[in-house]
């Protein structure tokens, strides 16, 4: 499949910075005027790249996180820029037990699916773990010698022992905070969608989450940097 | 305040439809196609009314609900619409604790915040529980003879340990599934919000949620619709 325009959707400004610098894409502004999302874009070879954050929060001072941000992050962008691709770098958790490792890059493959929308009800139960596809990734992360999996989103860093029993449910990976709530999006608009997560931290081990995460959150974003310049290298052809 | 056009931001078509019946709201078909939201619209004296629910999924045949799919309602109703002030009616439990019983109706003041948005780092944490400042609903609420009191928001039915410790300690007296993420929405572009809610069930007794929320479904709503229309009465002058 041959892309004219992809849109990288990305939460925190310190996890975007190497990618922006590595691409050279020039800052423009706020996306849409009164949103907090930042935008950034360029071009690699013909591809258009639009990059964009999901801005600062004024009254905490903190990045927009989570899935509520990327909602609008992701809508806010298909609906200013209409990409033909959409991905999401970030950080993420892995899993010992999964044979993941610190500074692990994931393709999400073959879907994405949220670990605390519990909705017991029959219809909302499915509908709340999401399960939404994903472009095939398997060949560029064969092409790229990258680990492909089932992609985990919710609403915290940390985790309750309903969200670890839902990502064993669904053979979950990676744990994060964005991505099945970009898939939602993009595929609402029918719009190709995959998750590229650099892995800071490891769910199944004794440190907590946030340590690990505060200390390797710049290594991980190089990495992360480092493997989403070579996918739109190869995806530029 | 005066207001000229009201947007009612709601999840599911059940909750909606006495709304829609007793308002006389015409059906307008999707707010902005491709995305799955209902619009419908009418007039109560010189207020112009606009109700808007998250519409369906097609792939799990239930309604959109959840702090996701509020997001994207929100977004896409203020970018469309316009309105002056936003009102969130929805069902939600109570706490026999809090002095809640079935049937009641909320106001939400004086503030809305999320439950399952653990993110323990210094400035995260605060972000993540939001604290959403709303409407101040107090006089409405004595004249109306309605109670107020702090709305919490998540993304499950069902709660876990960790949401009821984080709900009690910021008094939370109502708990559901999209206020939150509607306030987050109307507080960025600086249009006053507040909830409407009323009980289906009482999170801390001994009955499922799902069980009493499926059974008072239909008479929460019908007390719900009696109480947005005497709001909007009092509204309209």
């Amino acid at each position: 499949m041959k892309f004219n325009r992809i849109a990288l959707i990305m939460a925190m400004e310190d996890e975007a910075k190497p990618i922006i610098q590595e691409l050279g894409l020039d800052h423009k502004g706020k996306l849409i005027s009164p949103l907090p999302m930042e935008y950034y874009e360029g071009t690699f070879n013909d591809l258009k790249i639009d990059l964009i954050t999901s801005g600062k929060c004024d009254r905490f001072n903190v990045d927009h996180i989570g899935p509520q941000a990327a909602i609008l992050n992701a809508a806010s962008a298909i609906g200013r820029l209409r990409p033909d691709l959409i991905i999401n770098p970030g950080t993420a958790g892995g899993f010992v037990q999964a044979g993941g490792e610190i500074g692990d890059v994931y393709l999400s493959y073959p879907m994405i699916c949220y670990h605390d929308r519990r909705i017991p009800i029959p219809g909302f139960d499915a509908y709340g773990v999401g399960s939404y596809y994903c472009y095939d990734t398997r060949e560029l992360a064969k092409d790229l010698n990258l680990k492909t999996g089932i992609v985990s989103t919710g609403s915290s860093l940390d985790y309750t022992d309903k969200d670890l029993d839902l990502i064993k449910s669904y053979g979950g990976v990676v744990k994060e905070m964005e991505a099945a709530s970009i898939a939602w999006v993009a595929d609402l608009y029918k719009i190709p969608f995959f998750a590229v997560k650099s892995i800071t931290d490891l769910v199944d081990n004794s440190t907590p989450t946030e340590e690990e995460f505060l200390k390797n959150l710049t290594s991980a974003s190089i990495s992360l940097s480092r493997e989403v310049v070579r996918i739109i290298k190869y995806l530029a052809g």
